[in-house]
């Protein structure tokens, strides 16, 4: 790669960190309906950034949903051609309180930006455009074709991407996909993703009396909401977390002993994690390893629970209704739709008596795979290797990218998933941030990316 | 009872009904310290009123923490005194949405009046003043000596009230103590209550990771808090109501045939109950009607639950925290601070791996039971047989109110509980109302009460 790209990624960083703190500001939360315009506001700036950057063909394209933010460079003839798929909206920041300092105005503090979407996503789909653009105003030209798709719902599982895909396959037609929003394993030490879990989950709505009763009154007498649902939950899954409705694993492919040797190899720290989330144990399914139980094996978790008096102090009452919010991670071949219907019947079978239940499952995505040794794959792992120091690892992640399954599925592409965000810079949860040693070398890597695939056949 | 007393309530219902409304309208919510303003206008209103009333040595009495409103009357030598508890806090409103009208713009219709506080207790402690003011203003005196105590926090348990009647045992001396704070069996069919459930509860918080972490990153392999605090919920009912805290019937007098027969002739329209409150099915433990789990039984309710994710569509959240409030209804001879101990116990014994649970006790009540044929109790029977035309029935009541059991253990005086409530008035629920037939026929019947009570050797 050419000394002068570097150069200009060291002279413009400043510039690069206030403009992405710009970006960063705007709320755009798709899971919270107020945030509309926010959403409009973050695609705008977005399609702006691509514009001044030099790429063609800029668009905010509607869909049924958030829109998709296109752009593309197509000037490299006989060259592979590139999507990077990114996503410029956030998940909700709730409970505010917890935050250090307020979710949309990012602080740097100790080499960190923290603000809501600083590692997932926005952080990363903007050091996609710069790395361009240094390429691009260094040399006057890119090496290989470039095309971008940045949606606004990824947090909310994507609902309307699969049909803009199925509309925009010839606009979207490329050699590979590359997605930024895994992981690194830790500090320094750089990961290439070859494996998502898939979601699936639904909303559980237990209602009993036709509204909140007084405990004195008709307690013992009428089945409590709340103890219906604790109920069902605990029906769901055993004291280690392994799953207890009905077929669950039945499509699970089992763990190898060459991937059991690989995740060994990493040699995870899980006391490390379990000082790092302070818990006094780590939990988990017998038998497997942290990493296996969250890269191989499904899990049900709750998300949200709610019911009667949350106030100050104590309200006697017997609530009219309790609710839950639940949500699996699926593994190859798990089926979504097939776990949803496994859910129901598992509801079905075990509601309780005195109360009735209505159930309404969220958006679904598949779990996906896609081989190590593919030329793609092994250019990033050179191109890491290069600004890092040190090989990237192979591994698989416990999260869900639902779009991944869906671009392989229609546009027939393979997938490199290469993340800059560490472990612990908490995507979802108060004091999101993302490490600048990875804003730094991730651009590095990205740029020594294009190169190196440039010049692979794909 | 003299005919210008009857026609005195009848000329005044129109003013009496504006003033209730009045008093009705202030917010005064013992369970939330926002509301403590409209605790001491609900306190000064109430003295305002006993003052023109005709009642003496009206006070707003401090204590630690909200105030007591005391007044007397005491100028009947050698005839009983009675002391008239009710209390002037309220519930809270939430969910708010819930409500038909506003829960402090009091509205009457269908002959009910609604709004929070409407039957429990505001409207059945001014029913007390305007009795005894129609007899004082019509026949110029009282049959015979009255005192009234009037609380601002039962609603959260009564924490001041014991150390208040202790410190003032002298002047809340009495011979009968009497409280409308129970409900009726049904429309026309009035009710003596003769025992009561204690009360006593804990806030439980369970803590797992620092803070929110991502489901897909962490979900099977960190203890989800929900999933821990719903196991342990699960753990301490079995799927009838049946309570698994171990020893927790061990002081529980068993149900007599006699106290059976007697509930079995009231003839409890179960199925009316359902269809009321729109269940699928009653509830509760097998081998006893509604009546007996209601009132001989004792439970134990989940009254408020929360954790995670409560807002509008998916966050694969995995939370750091879930909590719940559970409160136990005990039964004579049943301890709460030996109950709160067992359920501390068992909540340790059932901690699953992997969080921390803190537990916090809330308020306790002792249970209570009163002689049914105690001469104060019988002259009440007589006066409900003289305004509603039919007897009395003699019943226990599910619901708890803690100070019985101190007045009776300080005062050394029998309780008399003659409540005009319905039982679907919607006390501490959205849309709480009082119905007015009961407003008129219990003023009618406090009325020839206290003729009764004069003449009854207590």
């Amino acid at each position: 790669m050419e000394q002068h790209v570097q150069q200009w990624l060291k002279d413009k960083r400043t510039a690069h960190l206030d403009e992405l703190k710009e970006f960063l500001s705007i709320p755009s939360i798709s899971a919270l309906s107020e945030h509309k315009p926010h959403i409009k506001e973050a695609a705008d700036w977005l399609a702006k950034n691509l514009q001044s950057a030099g790429f063609d063909h800029v668009q905010v394209m509607p869909t049924n949903g958030n829109p998709v933010v296109y752009a593309d460079w197509l000037h490299a003839p006989n060259k592979p051609t590139v999507l990077i798929y990114g996503h410029y909206d956030v998940q909700p920041v709730d409970p505010i309180g917890l935050w250090d300092t307020p979710p949309f105005e990012p602080d740097i503090r100790d080499n960190k930006i923290f603000a809501r979407g600083a590692s997932d996503d926005k952080g990363q789909t903007f050091m996609h455009i710069k790395a361009l653009e240094a390429i691009l105003h260094t040399t006057g030209t890119l090496p290989l074709n470039i095309k971008f798709c940045i949606e606004g719902e990824e947090e909310v599982g994507s609902p309307n991407l699969d049909r803009f895909v199925e509309v925009n396959q010839n606009l979207l037609a490329a050699d590979v996909l590359v997605i930024s929003d895994t992981p690194m394993l830790d500090k320094g030490r750089p990961a290439i993703c070859t494996g998502l879990r898939g979601l699936c989950g639904l909303q559980i709505d237990v209602k009993g009396p036709k509204s909140d009763q007084h405990s004195g009154l008709f307690g013992g007498a009428v089945q409590n909401p709340i103890h219906a649902l604790v109920r069902l939950l605990d029906s769901m899954r055993d004291e280690e977390g392994h799953i207890l409705i009905d077929g669950f694993y039945d499509q699970v492919i089992p763990i190898t002993e060459e991937e059991r040797a690989a995740y060994q190899f990493l040699q995870m720290d899980e006391e490390k994690v379990r000082q790092e989330l302070e818990v006094p144990a780590l939990f988990g399914e017998k038998g497997f390893s942290m990493l296996e139980r969250t890269w191989v094996r499904p899990t049900l978790e709750v998300n949200g629970i709610y019911g009667g008096f949350q106030g100050e102090g104590i309200k006697t009452v017997l609530p009219s209704e309790a609710h839950a919010k639940i949500t699996c991670r699926l593994v190859p071949d798990q089926e979504p739709d097939q776990i949803v219907e496994l859910l129901r019947k598992h509801i079905q079978k075990h509601t309780p008596p005195g109360v009735t239940v209505q159930v309404t499952p969220f958006d679904k995505g598949y779990p996906f795979m896609t081989p190590i040794d593919h030329p793609a794959i092994q250019a990033a792992s050179r191109a890491y290797e290069k600004a890092y120091g040190v090989a990237a690892a192979f591994t698989r992640m416990g999260g869900s990218i639902p779009i991944v399954a869906t671009f392989n599925r229609l546009l027939h592409l393979p997938v490199v998933l290469m993340g800059f965000g560490l472990p612990n810079e908490n995507f979802h949860a108060p004091n999101e941030h993302f490490h600048l040693e990875n804003f730094d070398l991730g651009l590095l890597t990205l740029c020594h990316y294009w190169f190196e695939l440039a010049n692979t056949p794909v």
